[in-house]
């Protein structure tokens, strides 16, 4: 009798873990986009790496915060679709995912807020580093879908809130 | 028998108006801030504003809209503690509230992270313009301690929604 009620809660599980994977992808890309962005001025030289740029440093760690949340996530879907129990029994299980989810995609959207914040008013100003800063943008709306899908888990997990025992 | 659980339903009501007030304090000198930010170059005469800049624009409207939402709740809010009923009945009150407090305090980390995003990079790089990037790094502080309020809401009405009559 563990699994009583499977048709809601195996396609919420289902869906949560599909979320998972989705960001999971999202970041990772965003991720290899940011670590490889640089830029070598043509008349003196000079090279640009990301962590140059404030903002695109502190967008690094929140991709590497996010994927890392994801990833711990993804196994604890994984155990749970296979073991059918959770990892983290009672009430801390609900907690741990409603307030991991909640803190981080404020993590992952002010990451991509900041290097919007950034690129688009620098690009305005200085056309000369278009690649550079696009690379940037690219990683930046890669960590935006991915803020998104966290966001969408969130609500998820936060619906999830009444199965704790004592509301 | 219409308010029988005077104690919990009471305090966190009363909770909840603070933390709109407080947002509404913060909101509302953020704005001020922001909105008369100016600077005049000493050799050119140029001026420049605060909606030359994407972000700090992107910021205002951040604020704006965060603080309407905030002045509707807690209109809501004394309704509710001076009649002791709520304004939306049912369970569109609770969803309101829950999806409100989230979409708002994202809306406003956003804003915030974006406004930091342009001015820690821009300042480093332009030293000449300081009182003009300091009054709004001063408005995104703020803005930032009035995203802390919402979210602090934000997890209030996420516990409440056990409230509603279908779980």
């Amino acid at each position: 009798m563990v699994d009583s009620t499977p048709s809601t809660s195996t396609v919420s599980r289902t869906l949560l873990l599909l979320l998972r994977v989705l960001t999971f992808v999202f970041l990772l890309i965003a991720l290899i986009l940011i670590a490889v962005d640089k830029f070598t001025d043509e008349d003196t030289g000079d090279k640009t790496k990301f962590n140059d740029v404030y903002a695109y440093r502190y967008m690094l760690s929140t991709i590497v915060l996010g994927f890392a949340y994801t990833l711990l996530q993804m196994a604890f879907s994984i155990f749970t679709v296979v073991s059918g129990n959770r990892v983290l029994s009672g009430d801390g299980g609900y907690l741990f995912d409603f307030f991991g989810d909640k803190i981080i995609s404020y993590l992952l959207l002010s990451g991509s807020a900041a290097g919007f914040g950034f690129s688009v008013d620098f690009h305005r100003l200085d056309n000369s580093i278009n690649s550079f800063v696009g690379k940037a943008n690219a990683s930046a709306s890669l960590l935006l879908i991915g803020f998104l899908f966290t966001a969408i888990a969130s609500t998820f997990t936060s619906f999830a809130l009444p199965k704790k025992s004592n509301t």
